[in-house]
C-alpha cells in the first residue's frame, strides 16, 4: 500500500497532480492538457522529473474535470497499484478576507468560495470544479483549500487599499496578492537556510507565465504587485499587467467593447503574445529574431525593475532579492536585464554565477538569489498538517 | 498702451487667465470658477498676487467660456484701460504623437486636435473650448497651442508602450505622460541655476490637486506616471490613480456600471476625496481629525514614495528630486513622508529647511530641491517665440 497526498491545480483547461508520500518525498506529477477538448493530453512524469509512459485513453477520458482525474490516478496506479490517496490539497486562487490557513473542504466553505467568483472569474470557478471532481473521484477522502491569496493577508492599509471611496474597500475591492503558495515556499526556505536574510526585507520575483513579485519582511506580505485580481502588475505570459484605467475607459467608449471582451483581450491576448505577436512562452522569444520578440522581452524586465525598486521602497529598503518560477529560474538573460542599472539599490549580479544558473548570484549588497519554488509541496503539507495526518 | 501676452487653461467649469508683458513680467492673473453656472465668480490678481477688486458682475457674465472671457478681459482693463491683447497662449492637455512643439493655433490644427477628445474625453474638450472662445473674443489676435503631452515626446519604447497587442500602440494607445508645461517651467529653472544637476537623473514630484511625476535625464523625459489618460499614477484630489485594471473589469460586470460611470466615480469621486470622505484638498485634509483624512494622505505619501523608486529604476538611478504644485510646494509633511525611509535611495532629508520650505532640503547624495512651479510662464514663452513678438 502506497498511502500518498495528492496535491490539484485545476484550471480552465489544465488539471496539474502533484503526488507525495506521507513524509511529503514526491511520487509522481500529472499534466492534463486541453481539457475538454477532443485532443485532451496526459504527461506523466516521476519523482525525478522523468517523463512515465501514460496508458492509452481517447478524448472521453479528457472530457470533464472528474474524468481527467481518474484518468491520471489510473495512469499513476499502473505503476503504483497498491496507491492509495488518503488526502488532496487544492490551490485555490481566492479566500477572500475571511479564509487565509488552508481549511478542511465543507459545504460551507464551498459557498464561501463560490462567492468569491466574481473577483476572479478566469480562476476560481475552475478551481472549485477541481475540488468537486475530488470529492466525486474520491468519496470519503478529505480535501484542503490552500489560498493563494492566504499569504498575503496583513498588508499595511496604503498596500491593501485603493483610492476609491471607501465603501469599495469595505466590500472587498482590495490588493489580494496572488502566488501565495510559491512566496509561502521561498519563504519557507530562506527561513530553513538563511534565517538572518529572511528576517529582513526580502523582495521574491515569481516570475513565470504568470508572474508577480512580493515584498516580505520577515516573513510577513507587505506588498504584492497583483492587487485586486490576478491581471495587475507585470506583464505576463498573456495578461497585460499594469494599465492605465483610463485605457479600459477607451476601449469601453471609443471601442464599443464589453466586459467580456475587454477581459478577454487582457488576459489572454495581451503581454508576451500581444507585444510580440510571437509566443507567449519566454524561451521561444529569446529564441526568436523579431525584433518585436525582443521589445517583449525588454519590456517584461523593464516592469519588473521598476516594481522591485517599488517594493523595495514599500519597505524602506531591500536585502535580498530572489527568483523563481519558470523563467525567474531559467532565464540568465531576464535575471541580468532587470539587475542591470540597479547598483543604486545595492544590486550587483555575479555574471559568471548568473550564466550558471547558481543559487548565489550577486556580489553586491543585497544578496540575490535564484531558488527554484515548489507550490505543490506547501500544498501537500498544507493538507497534512491541516488533517493531522 | 499696455502690450500684453494672455494665457488661458480653460476647463469644464473653470477658465485660468495669465496677463504678462512683452518681456514676460507678469502682469495680473484672473480666475473664473463655476463657469456656466448662475454661482459664477472671478478673482483677480495682480502681479505680486494680491488680491484686485472686482467689478460687479452678474450671472450671464461666466454663462459661457466667451463670456467669461471677456468679464475677466474687462475686469483687467478697469485697471490697465490701455491693455492690448497681442498674443495668446493656450493650455492644451493633449498634443498625441503628432504634436509636441508650440503651434500657431488654426483650422486645421484645431481639427487635429479635435481627434483627439477621446484620448482626454474630461479636459481636451474643454481646452479646446477656450481656443474658441479666444478666437471669438478677441478677433485677429494670434492663438498658440502648448500641449502638456509635449515635453514627454521620445520616451524610450518601454516606457511608451503597454502590453497590449501592437496594434493599439499604433493607433495612440500610448503613455503620453501630462503636467509637461509644468516640467519644462522646472527643467529650465535647473537648467540656469544647477545645470550639473539638470544634467543628471531628476524625478520630478508635480504634487497639486493633479499630480503625476516624471523621470528626466539631461532634460528628456524617460517616463512620466501619468500614461495614457490623466487617470493613472499617484492618487490625486479626485481621482484614483494606478488601479487593477480588474476592478474596473469587475465594476463593468459586477456592478452593471457603463463607461460614463465609472468614468465619473474614478476621476471625479475617488483620491483624496474619495478615500477620506472629508475633502479632495491636502491643505483640509492636514487639519482634520479625521483618521479617513489622515489614512488618505498616507496612502498619497506612499504611493509617491513608491513612484519615485520605480522612476529611479527607469533611469537607472536618481541624482536629484524636485517637489513643485500646490502640495509639493507647501506640504513639508508630505515632503517629509515621502522622503521617509529612501535612504537607501540616497535620500536624506534636512528637516529644518523642510520645515521652513527652503529650495534645498537635503543632506544626501540625492539632491532635493522645492522649486515653485510656473506653467503660465511656460506658456506665454511659447506664444512669444511661436510668434517671433
Amino acid at each position: 500500500m502506497t498511502r500518498a497526498i495528492l496535491t490539484l491545480n485545476a484550471g480552465s483547461s489544465s488539471l496539474k497532480l502533484g503526488l507525495f508520500d506521507e513524509a511529503l518525498a514526491p511520487l509522481a506529477t500529472a499534466h492534463v492538457d486541453r481539457l475538454g477538448a477532443p485532443e485532451g493530453s496526459l504527461n506523466l512524469k516521476d519523482a525525478e522529473g522523468k517523463a512515465m509512459p501514460v496508458p492509452h485513453l481517447g478524448p472521453d477520458d479528457f472530457a470533464t474535470h472528474t474524468l481527467a482525474l481518474r484518468s491520471a490516478l489510473g495512469a499513476f496506479r499502473t505503476d503504483m497499484p497498491e496507491l492509495e490517496i488518503v488526502a488532496i490539497g487544492h490551490r485555490i486562487v481566492h479566500g477572500g478576507t475571511a479564509h487565509a490557513e488552508p481549511e478542511k473542504v465543507t459545504d460551507v466553505l464551498m459557498d464561501h468560495l463560490e462567492r468569491l467568483n466574481p473577483f476572479a472569474p478566469l480562476h476560481q470557478p475552475h478551481n472549485l470544479a477541481g475540488v468537486r471532481a475530488a470529492i466525486e473521484a474520491f468519496p470519503g477522502v478529505p480535501n484542503v483549500a490552500c489560498f493563494d491569496t492566504a499569504f498575503h493577508r496583513g498588508h499595511p492599509f496604503v498596500d491593501d487599499t485603493y483610492a476609491l471611496p471607501r465603501h469599495y474597500y469595505e466590500k472587498g475591492v482590495r490588493r489580494y496578492g496572488f502566488h501565495g503558495l510559491s512566496y509561502t515556499y521561498i519563504d519557507g526556505v530562506l527561513a530553513a537556510e538563511e534565517p538572518e536574510l529572511r528576517a529582513g526585507r526580502v523582495v521574491i520575483a515569481h516570475l513565470g507565465s504568470g508572474a508577480s513579485i512580493c515584498a516580505v519582511h520577515n516573513g510577513q506580505s507587505i506588498s504584492c504587485t497583483m492587487g485586486f485580481s490576478t491581471l495587475s502588475g507585470l506583464p505576463m505570459g498573456t495578461r497585460a499587467g499594469e494599465l492605465d484605467a483610463g485605457v479600459v475607459l477607451y476601449l469601453m467608449d471609443q471601442e464599443k467593447m464589453n466586459a467580456e471582451d475587454i477581459t478577454e483581450l487582457l488576459f489572454k491576448r495581451s503581454g508576451l503574445i500581444g507585444m510580440s505577436g510571437v509566443s507567449n512562452d519566454m524561451r521561444t522569444l529569446e529564441a526568436s529574431k523579431s525584433p518585436h520578440a525582443a521589445e517583449a522581452i525588454d519590456y517584461f524586465c523593464h516592469r519588473v525593475k521598476r516594481e522591485i525598486a517599488s517594493l523595495a521602497a514599500a519597505m524602506g529598503g531591500m536585502d535580498a532579492l530572489v527568483f523563481c518560477g519558470g523563467v525567474g529560474e531559467n532565464s540568465s538573460h531576464v535575471r541580468a536585464a532587470v539587475c542591470e542599472g540597479l547598483d543604486w539599490a545595492g544590486i550587483t549580479l555575479d555574471q559568471t554565477a548568473n550564466l550558471a544558473h547558481a543559487r548565489e548570484i550577486s556580489t553586491g549588497r543585497v544578496a540575490v538569489r535564484v531558488i527554484p519554488t515548489n507550490e505543490e509541496v506547501v500544498i501537500a503539507r498544507a493538507a497534512k498538517d491541516a488533517l493531522h495526518i
